[in-house]
């Protein structure tokens, strides 16, 4: 945890239903969360880690508070108090204060509670109360009022996506947009096309990378599509999404605020029941992160590949040289960043995997396991991003193409007598085929070879 | 392979580039199939096992023959016999000539070809010429005129999985309504809602089998939406998407031809090149069909857990007893239709995982492992399928609610505690779900002498 | 299932505690497997397709019948008839009856009562009774007499394995002689050696064929380790391990028949109570097939790609032609072989990840979701066995090396240079490279130069 | 990156074979670390997160230091500055200079150009001269003398999985022996063994805590097994294996140094080049982390089901309370421990699936993509770490059984009836089961009318 000392100055203490404890002095979270702290020593990334997050469940509580005071639920003055403290928050304040770590289990209750915590405490100072006098802004009653861990998290977690994702689908577009720049520039570049590493027909070095940028415009329509399914959301549903403690109306306040505070589209769920356990739509999310993860890993190969030699491989395409290859072979260039992205493509592979399991693992009315859901969405959407911004700037911008190696791959080949399969058959074509392997013939050979014959 | 013995009589011999090969007497297949059977001994499950692929495939030979001919490419004899075998094999004829093992490499030529020959030699029979002559209509320069695996096989898959697809699809939306049924039976029944495994607050049986149905018909949407994505076809780009040897009109025609054979709307790929190479839509249906499987599992672990005792468990579901559960244990029940479709579920996890690996995996213009993602789709639509209606028949229609266990589990429990946080406060209402825990009172206990407390 | 028309004559009416059923009249099998027939139409694959898994089961069931006369607890005359019986089935008779799907829930008991069934009606017909006269030999109470499915399915999965694992493991070891012998054949063709697709310093093409060998005989020794774990069984422990219903001295005495029986050495699980649930062994074995599928899948990716061209490709190996590679592109050869084992290979990542659910979901004192892990297990060991030896015979056999092409390649990049870096330093080396790559000269230039400077 | 920032004073400017480039004044890295920062923007996840990584390259570092001095390969002078700046480095000291991604290309040289890096320059500044001025202590020719990443890193990588899992190894050693000393403790406590979630027969709590204590022994042996393979390294063998540019007499020298740095029994890979890219050994021990993962998990779903309720529920454990279950629900208790190990299980279920990917990607004489599969493994051995240790003492050692309520489930259950079968049979004793469970008797009920009739 990255808080500097915490007992410089003396802890205060805060009480629960199992008993006191300890909370330094300077926190602003309090014993739920110094409990949470102990119990969760895991992997030291704090869910500070996802700013994401964090705005998304601050945006969750203003929009309850404000629904409260709307329909009389809560005091005006706690209301705005708690607004307050939540537009701190989404300004980037207080981040600090929430230590509990990303692998954490009861459903993300430890989560809601350090938010609700922070809230309460941040409230109590502003109201020139002490930290912990939460007689005068209780984190369950009034931060959490009218709410349930079990909507409250399922709901911020989608936000959370929804705010992380468009900076993927903007990176991605500006990759599409690169490689088609660079089909544009390698439009006339003749180069031999290969199907299962095999000599095929000719196409141009274009057309190949403008391929590349068609794949990943196909993959940003998907995302696109995962958000519809984000916007429905069980907030509302508080327990088991029977609404209990709810006031009438609250559903529609509440969705209400946070749609106008937020500028998302949300819907209420069909069936709050279903909706409280339900991690379909994260599921297609990472299925669709999957998606993009093979995409651009099937293309890292492909640039590596054509990019291999730089004499004695394929040699078609140059890669950007963006640092020396190797501590001891001189002048060797490795294609780091696709290998890269292979890498991070690799790990969304898993994180899917991961996703899966925890998304089975659901038991009854709620699925505890939405944290590891969360941090692995989050993760994937993370590292994709970056490695789709590096991609572009440190490689496909740059990438070169050598067209003589290209055109002499091309000639060197049988790749031109496809072309005569209409007019001289599959068999007769197959026949010249060999004998061109065989002698070392090249197709112009052959062509003329034909043309004589056929003028005759 | 399943065929009765060919050498009865004589083999005839056929030749191609490579040489010659005795072929079965009776079998429609010739030399290149009889060289994928020596290729891929691998496990002895033949292509026919996957009928809505030969059948795709034939309906894309009888277009692409349609084509030819109105585009005069092709005689119109040679396209008539071509479409009249094509209607044998879609009427369920000639399957078993299908012997290519669905392990094969190739991507997918041998499964092509296999086709190109049963064609060729049915027809060279119907024309009463011997199998093999194939000067009268040769398997590649004929049936397979203007086409290439590169196009034909990621044609011929999508169909095969549109045509799969509403079966799974019909027995999906079964059981939602069979769900849907029961819970309006027991939509008077209350019983206990458990977050993680501990009690949380009251609701209906009919509400938690209704959530079941919902979440389904959720997932039809997803298919649903999957079948758009595989409308897309590169049929007519032929090697890699170039389009060579195809005469001018052709991919429009074919596609005419194709959609109006199938009834589907085939719409022709936005970029030919990265459609001969591009498996997204495989990855997004297999991921919907993950997504199917992970529903089913949670639901499947769910009624084995409601339904767990029967005495010393949660009791509160009944399945109906469809076999002994022991060869041992006198009077044990167990639930083995969940526990099947759980293993169908995890099957389908493990084919997703293979199918990104396939996907992955594709190089430059092809991506040579489609077979792989073929057989692996077209099982998991078929497990699921198969599963999801025994579900619905042999357990879903034959569920029980056991109405006093439901109550007594409920009232044993703290959960109505929650509806009183409005009025008490979270703080409160703690000690009291503590005192009842360790006093053993239950929550009608409590409620009455909250009420004298109240009246006082 | 292929059994022929069981009601051509009468059906017999069997009886359990859930009522009367009409068992096909020449069914061996009766009534439970007539149930489990209609729970799991689910893929059609009967057990009996898994003839390692029946053979084992009868092994388990002669040990105990031998096993529980010596001690008395079964009358000899009916001993000698269930070994008889099992005798049948391990000489390959009756497999046809043992129709139940793979796909099974119950955690093996339908399996087990499969073979329980079999043996009383076989053996009621051996003795002159009718089929379905249990008074005289019991499915339950003798067949299964001291045994549980809990126990009896455990062992003989795990007896199925070692059964099927050496023909892996022999399959693995001429692989590895086959690349051995290769690695000979080329031991002095000189080649350059490649990382990360370029260029890096020179090698022999013998030794990167004897390294393909090398790595598969580490993976026999670890397949040879799991048998070890293997050979661990929990028989005798019956219901949950508890030993509940066997005679004194019955564990013993059962293990030591079944040892005799099958050759293998057997061990009682240390914890009886932690063998019925545990699947540990299942996992580790599920591992090093995978393992064993990464090194293949990795060893063809390299054959694919040194095959590459034939002419604008590496172009160092060529694998032996099997067929045409091509529907359309005239001779066009492609790495059919090698691309069939990476599909193998992904089939067995996707069962490694179907077992570690199956496993994970495995609760209290038993894991019900054995059945899938047996299948799983059985059909990766089997698609590797069939894919290694067609690898071998296909493809690595026949291999040779293009030593013109090596030697060109080799000659054409800068891998020679690394050996001067101990002279002249790695910054003086990485400008000879630059220089090199630059200006298109060879390194035998490059040397000659060095040479004659040094001799100035 | 944590690094001060680096511009205060004027920064460095070092060169190589690209150009200039602008090193942080401060920093004891140079110019192809500053490359490889902004080539891996990615995780912001330095290796200094790693520290058992840096030690064991620390560790080779100096082992061929005092290699190549001994072979008179470096100056003695060089050697033990070169020796001096490792110590630094292991005892901590430095660590802040290697913020390198840990997503990086290059397979490993970034990371091993960062420490010859700074060994280098921190060398220098013991020498008195500035950083950079490499001519007095070179990172490539002195400080990577000998060596190259293709031996360097796999055998860092190894170093740092032997340093890790004997802490792994030892948590698990605690936990089993907590669940042996809780299995004494509740040796005498009767309740209900439970098979498919159904009653099945009686057991004792003892020994089904005593069961998850010998699962994690054996898992113990199973990593312990997983080092042996660890042992065995490929350095010295340079490029691709070749020992190109090393001393005779050098591997042996070397692997000497460092076994007696490290204490490890390190042996010389039986193939060298097949020891440059293989990852067999990762690959293994990553599915012997799976396995511990898969236990852990099965374990926490137990914990999990068998405290659930608390009353309506099974009950028969008690977890300790280690925090409030809910931000709502008054009184909630939630397993929230194990909840986390469930969630570390799934992410390294999800490593191991991207470790198989990297695995398999592997191409030719080296694997690029060892720095995710060394991230992967770190990161489940870091976390199964903390949580077994956490589910140890926040959860396993607190554990009670509440002997009412298991003696209370075991008796309302039919689970004594098995005794019975050797005695009455499997179908009167069916029948009794199927009475009880009807007629709502007990089995002692059952079994005083058994002995009355018997007596009579």
């Amino acid at each position: 945890m990255a808080l500097s000392d915490p007992y410089q100055r003396r802890a205060r203490v805060e009480y629960d239903a199992f008993g006191s404890l300890e909370v330094p002095f300077d926190a602003l979270y309090g014993i739920q969360t110094t409990r949470a702290l102990s119990n969760f020593p895991i992997s030291g990334i704090p869910i500070s880690k996802l700013p994401d997050l964090i705005n998304a469940l601050a945006q969750v509580k203003k929009a309850a508070a404000r629904a409260n005071a709307r329909l009389e639920n809560l005091s005006l003055d706690k209301a705005q108090i708690i607004e307050c403290v939540c537009d701190e928050i989404l300004s980037g304040q207080h981040h600090q204060h929430f230590p509990v770590d990303v692998y954490q289990g009861g459903a993300g209750t430890s989560t809601n509670m350090n938010m609700n915590e922070v809230i309460a405490n941040r409230g109590l100072e502003l109201m020139h109360y002490p930290c912990g006098s939460y007689a005068h802004l209780h984190p369950n009653d009034d931060v959490n009022r009218a709410q349930s861990t079990n909507d409250v998290y399922p709901t911020a977690i989608r936000l959370a996506f929804l705010s992380a994702l468009p900076r993927l689908e903007a990176a991605l577009a500006q990759l599409a947009q690169a490689f088609h720049n660079k089909g544009s520039v390698f439009a006339e570049v003749l180069k031999l096309g290969r199907t299962q590493l095999q000599d095929a027909v000719p196409m141009t070095v274009g057309a190949e990378l403008e391929a590349f940028g068609s794949t990943i415009r196909e993959d940003i329509a998907r995302l696109e599509g995962a958000r519809d399914l984000l916007h429905e959301v069980n907030l509302g549903g508080t327990a088991i999404g029977t609404g209990v403690s709810t006031p009438p109306g609250f559903q529609v306040a509440v969705l209400q605020e946070l749609s106008e505070l937020t500028g998302q589209p949300l819907k209420p769920a069909a069936n709050l029941l279903e909706a409280s356990w339900d991690t379909g739509a994260i599921i297609y999310l990472s299925s669709n992160l999957k998606r993009v993860a093979a995409k651009l890993s099937k293309i890292s190969n492909d640039l590596r590949l054509l990019s291999s030699g730089p004499r004695s491989g394929l040699g078609e395409l140059q890669l950007p040289k963006v640092q020396p290859g190797s501590s001891m072979m001189p002048g060797k260039i490795n294609p780091v960043i696709p290998e890269m992205v292979n890498q991070v493509a690799f790990q969304v592979f898993g994180n899917d995997i991961m996703i899966t399991f925890a998304a089975e693992a659901g038991q009854l009315q709620l699925n505890a396991f939405e944290p590891i859901m969360c941090f692995g969405i989050m993760q994937s959407i993370m590292l994709l991003t970056n490695a789709v911004e590096t991609l572009r700037v440190q490689c496909v911008e740059g990438i070169e193409a050598d067209t003589d190696r290209c055109l002499q791959n091309l000639e060197a080949s049988t790749a031109n007598l496809t072309a005569l399969i209409s007019t001289i058959g599959y068999e007769r074509a197959s026949q010249l085929a060999n004998e061109m392997l065989r002698d070392g013939t090249s197709w112009t050979d052959i062509f003329s070879t034909l043309s004589e014959r056929a003028s005759k």
